[in-house]
């Protein structure tokens, strides 16, 4: 299993050239014949009832085409990832800036801009609610039905209460966390038009299929007469899933029988997208006097905004993911989602994690200091190991995955420190560890992913699959998956991907799943057109199928002498000539249970992928101002199928980590984002990002594809919390509400009396 | 088996609408941004060495963006579907008028044209050979390599000698048949563009996965980087498997990077493409007494012109087919596939069996003169029956078809017949049989075909076929088989055919093949889809996955009560709860053995259809003129899928082999076609056609989907031959030469001194 040809090898992605040379045309390069430009009407009040929208203007104003309000929807008029609460254009209420009132199409986007202020909206404000936990108050305003409490996930796990009654040392802290924004590059956007009865949608997504039965549903039209195809994405990180253009430009295409595109400003895209739940996380730690867990009691409140899109999933997993990578024997969690009248949150590379691991790691540390050992310390007497217990009861096969990132992490930054002199400066160097584990996949739900292979006569493939590769690789990390099976070289093989038209369904390009769960689909699909190649080449070499080996485009016998082999494509001209085809198709899910309602109970991911991380930051006491020197990123994803794109990945993710650490902050009043722009809402620059030190950690999954998992969130989880803990170790004092803004550090060095702690005695 | 939703409903083919719209867009309506213009430079004269080429004024004129020569094919120059043995560009010798020398590419068809006329052309002309047997003889001049023999099939079945010797009657003739031009309503025609490093061309054509392969190999590209879509295409009948457009598309959408259109005029259609063999078909029969055929013996000797294209294959097929329906226990035959300077002859609608049917099924009608039988009875005591022995040595398993369709048209015929009195005017009536069977699929080749079927969630369902649907409804007929076997609509069944990118390879649609092969890889890929939906109904019910029904949108247990059922989509959404794809792959290839070299024995074909036509026509004793008034065509396709396809497949048929019998001949002079449009080449109009009484006989294979065969040629293949029979029959004159033209009619009247026979004592 070890001597890969192509597995393991930093080949170049797929898309980087066309990318680097700026040849890729997203969805606002592309340009058709007789396309109309849309644009969306959007509510400038957070909570109202709707009277009526007069469009007769508008639509009289010459070079307008269409002019569409709810009551020109054929179908649910409703879209959602997780529960449909969320009209395609408002009906009756709005519930949040933002809200899509109309949509038009118009021959130039400056008629079309034109013609939505020529619409005239009738409303009637209701009073809004913004606050999380007064919106779970019974006599808050409700933002939809009866109660603001979307959901309520518990975890359950042993006796908490008689824990904490026998513990040496308990530790309570409240934290809050902040909105985050995605912002990838490419704001949402795509193009539509006919194909005889097919409405075909190219646009920026991370799941075509998903977006194919929104639409389907939306315009009343069965699902193969929708297709959607993946343009090229400039980046998701979870702010594509929920669909933004599709149905509108589904809308105007069938309506106007012309081409459409919609391109979202930045600002539009802002207010528009869903954000990373800003949560307040009470969190209460029992140990015993040497540092060894033996109880967490948490409650969590998410504010999710006006609609649920993947809402109560990301807290659910914060819920299943609270003890942080540490085995836990009780545990008691509540994690709320609530309905506000603020911008939406959903999906966010790390769903729920960074904010509660900004939680536990803290703890962790606090913890070790009641303890009286080093941060190191208390996390390896705590770590899940092989057979531990999660928080849900889920026995874990294999572990050691958090023990290997943590020590390798450790050993890289205790290097960088060796012979280093602590400094009490003005500025002044602190080091923190952050640790983490991710389940990789939806949370006990099903999640598959399908793929066909066409292994073609010349000894090339036709690969499809569902996922979307959205920047993170995934065409790229298939396709080494396959070569691989095949004995091909990788550039042999052709990835076609998420068009719902031609693809099976992939899954959402989310929960780190795509290169775990389509990887193993892809495989599938590899090992039965395989399987064809092997039963003829057996025959012709007059040995069992089992003792072929197809490698580096050679077929031999295992154990046999190297003339005894012939080419792939020799055997692939036999199987021709016995009339065999060489395809296959293959499915994956992985093989998890659902959590129980009441205490959360279940195995709701198949493979686990870990990760530790340690910094070093310094601190400027007088500006309160904490730069992050180093990242030393360890993460375990199974197996690196391209050692070059998972230490992307760890830059990518910490230096988002290190963002959300330090400097992001979508800022609102009354529901109205206050940081609508890049001038405004501050993401670090190249200037900003420190060096990131990654490191691979290979701890197989022995259900993975050649052993790998997952990777695509993993790094950005425990960045911030790190971040927080070496703030401690630098200046003393706690951030417990993120971003760690020069504000805050200075307001709680002031609050502390600038009591800054002495000497170097704590490593990290 | 016999209660069936979809099969055998005459539903709406997919196609239909936006033909009869005119909304379908063939190549040669599509328009792509800065798209180039292609024209080829053809040769003049049919042989010759190509002495030198000398574009520069062509590349130097304003607009002219690219000049090719046999120097820019970077790959094999070298096509072919049986041998590669055809330049994409001639670089030594020229073998036929029409060889293609240069293309070039301008920004407007004017230039592309003008360009061609600067283009130098330096040859020295070689003797040419126009007479195929001439060409056999040693000194004749070469075409290719030191012999035109390109092929010798030779049959052998028992003792032919000493049958002839013991034989009461032996019946002996020379038949001609003519060139026949396909016609299509759409030239050659196609476009090519850059998709990223994919060359993608859509073209007219009756097989895009052969294309690719093509492309690739002449490109020296892999075939994964070609991609060949298939454009609607209007009508192929064999003359659009061999390459066209494809290869010069290619070669200048790589070169110029602009997109590049090329449509043939039908001048460039007629001189460029193959067709039909003319034959010289020597045909000795030996019958006993009582006209029980006892032995045949005969020499084809078919004018493949300048390059094989599909030459052998159609002449394999010819002498596999030489007894006709009829079991012959004594069989020799040596069909030679010779070289000429002629335009290329290859796949035809028939492939070969029309020639040797026009031969055939006269023999017969003069073996039962002798016998003093009717016709009728000639052919009862000789037809193919349940284990008879075919001349390769085949032994039918299913028999029954030839005398099913025999019987029925000759009912068909007698009823018309009744009770009218044949007058003997100038005008005279006769009546004529023809019969024949058809090998299903290639002649002892592999000939496999896949699909894809994707069972979508709202019980939708994506296909993908390689099969191209040229016009004859594969698609429609696939979706049939697909939705009858999920118990889902017609409807509900969208088809994605003959795409090299995305579908499997369906082989060619040739050989009346898509209906057996592709559909019944189809059906695979739908039962190994439905297999899911089986399982998780029979968990959802309880009881054996054997025991559920997936009907007209319902599952239901067989034998119980209706109320005990669900939807599909319901069962479908319980699959997607469990995490369960329903998607299926499929391949076919029929079981067949290649053919002996020496004896020609073999099981050619899985499945045979069977047919039988009988027509009336009227003699104008005094113009020579024959007007067929009406044909009565049963044909045997095992199970009619759409019942009125089978019907417009049996009228087009025969009417393109009425145009066969009677009008259509491609002249030629020196190797140039004198009859190069349809001002000179006559084909059928709608004024020229009789009434087609198309009768539809199930004789079900058991290998077929839901027992169909194949139906896209046979229909054509024995209407000449009972024209001549009928002519016979009204006037007394054996036409042996085709077509059964009025100058050949009157010609042999005169020489049999109008001596017509008196009486209608001969029903047919």
């Amino acid at each position: 299993m070890g001597d890969f040809s192509v597995i393991g090898k930093s080949v170049i992605r797929k898309d980087a050239l066309d990318k680097v040379l700026g040849k890729t045309k997203f969805s606002a390069d592309i340009k058709l014949p007789a396309m109309l430009y849309a644009k969306v009407l959007r509510s400038k009040v957070p909570h109202a009832l709707l009277k009526s929208i007069d469009v007769a203007a508008a639509k009289a104003l010459p070079g307008v085409v269409a002019v569409l309000t709810a009551a020109d929807v054929p179908g649910s008029n409703a879209h959602g990832i997780v529960i449909k609460d969320e009209p395609v254009l408002v009906y009756d209420k709005i519930r949040k800036i933002g809200d899509a009132l109309a949509v038009v199409a118009a021959e130039t986007e400056e008629l079309a801009i034109q013609a939505l202020g020529l619409i005239n909206v009738e409303i009637e404000e209701l009073p809004p609610v913004f606050d999380a936990e007064e919106a779970m108050r019974p006599d808050a305003p409700k933002v939809h039905g009866d109660s603001n409490i979307l959901s309520l996930r518990k975890i359950r796990k042993g006796d908490v209460a008689a824990a904490f009654a026998g513990a040496d040392i308990i530790i309570e802290q409240t934290y809050r966390t902040q909105m985050q924004e995605h912002a990838y590059i490419e704001p949402e956007a795509g193009v539509a038009y006919l194909d005889g009865d097919v409405v075909v949608i190219k646009a920026s997504t991370q799941n075509t299929h998903f977006d194919c039965r929104e639409v389907a549903r939306n315009l009343a039209m069965p699902s193969n007469k929708v297709r959607v195809i993946q343009a090229p994405t400039g980046g998701g990180f979870g702010g594509k899933l929920d669909v933004s253009v599709q149905i509108f430009l589904a809308l105007l295409a069938v309506r106007t029988k012309r081409p459409v595109q919609l391109v979202y400003t930045r600002e539009e895209s802002l207010v528009a997208s869903p954000k990373r739940h800003p949560c307040t996380i009470s969190y209460k730690t029992a140990a015993d006097k040497n540092g060894k867990l033996l109880a967490i009691d948490v409650v969590a409140i998410a504010d999710t905004g006006a609609y649920s899109s993947y809402g109560p999933a990301p807290v659910t997993r914060l819920a299943v993911h609270a003890t942080g990578p540490y085995e836990v024997p009780h545990v008691r969690v509540d994690a709320y989602t609530i309905y506000t009248n603020n911008p939406t949150a959903g999906a966010m590379r790390g769903f729920g994690v960074p904010q509660i691991a900004f939680a536990y790691e803290q703890q962790m540390d606090m913890v070790a200091e009641k303890a009286g050992i080093s941060p190191l310390a208390v996390r390896l007497i705590n770590t899940l190991k092989e057979n531990s217990v999660t928080a849900t009861g889920q026995i874990l096969e294999t572990g050691g995955g958090i023990d290997s990132t943590l020590t390798a992490a450790y050993a890289k930054v205790q290097e960088h420190i060796n012979g280093q002199a602590r400094t009490d400066t003005v500025k002044r160097r602190g080091y923190g560890i952050g640790c983490m584990f991710y389940g990789i996949g939806n949370t006990g739900l099903p999640n598959p992913a399908g793929a066909y292979v066409d292994f073609l006569d010349d000894g090339t493939v036709n690969l499809m699959v569902g996922a979307a590769d959205i920047g993170q690789g995934s065409n790229t990390i298939i396709a080494q998956i396959v070569a691989e099976e095949l004995g091909i070289s990788f550039d042999d093989i052709h990835v076609i991907s998420a068009d719902t038209g031609v693809t099976p369904d992939g899954g959402a390009t989310s929960a780190s799943r795509q290169t775990y769960i389509s990887g193993n689909a892809a495989l599938r699909a590899a090992r039965e057109a395989k399987k064809i190649v092997l039963e003829v080449a057996a025959e012709s070499f007059g040995v069992p199928a089992a003792q072929i080996v197809l490698k580096d485009g050679w077929v031999t016998v295992q154990g046999q002498q190297e003339q005894f082999r012939k080419t792939i494509k020799e055997i692939l001209a036999a199987c021709r000539s016995k009339g065999k085809m060489t395809i296959g198709h293959g499915w994956f899910n992985p093989t998890t249970t659902g959590l129980d309602n009441a205490t959360g109970a279940g195995a709701p991911y198949e493979a686990y992928a870990f990760g530790s991380q340690a910094v070093e930051v310094e601190v400027d006491t007088e500006t309160g101002q904490v730069e992050v020197l180093n990242i030393y990123a360890a993460h375990d994803v199974g197996k690196a199928v391209n050692p070059l794109q998972v230490e992307a990945q760890i830059e990518g993710g910490s230096i988002m980590g290190l963002g959300y650490g330090i400097y992001e902050d979508v800022k609102k009043d009354r529901g109205r984002i206050k940081t609508p722009s890049f001038a405004t809402y501050l993401i670090p620059t190249s200037l900003d990002v420190p060096a990131v030190h990654s490191i691979i950690v290979e701890e197989p999954a022995d259900t993975g594809p050649f052993g790998a998992k997952g990777l695509g969130e993993t790094s950005l989880v425990p960045t911030a919390a790190a971040i927080a803990n070496a703030v401690y170790d630098a200046v003393g004092i706690r951030v417990t509400e993120l971003p760690v803004s020069p504000e805050r550090v200075l307001r709680l060095l002031k609050a502390s009396g600038n009591a800054i702690r002495q000497g170097n005695d704590r490593p990290v």
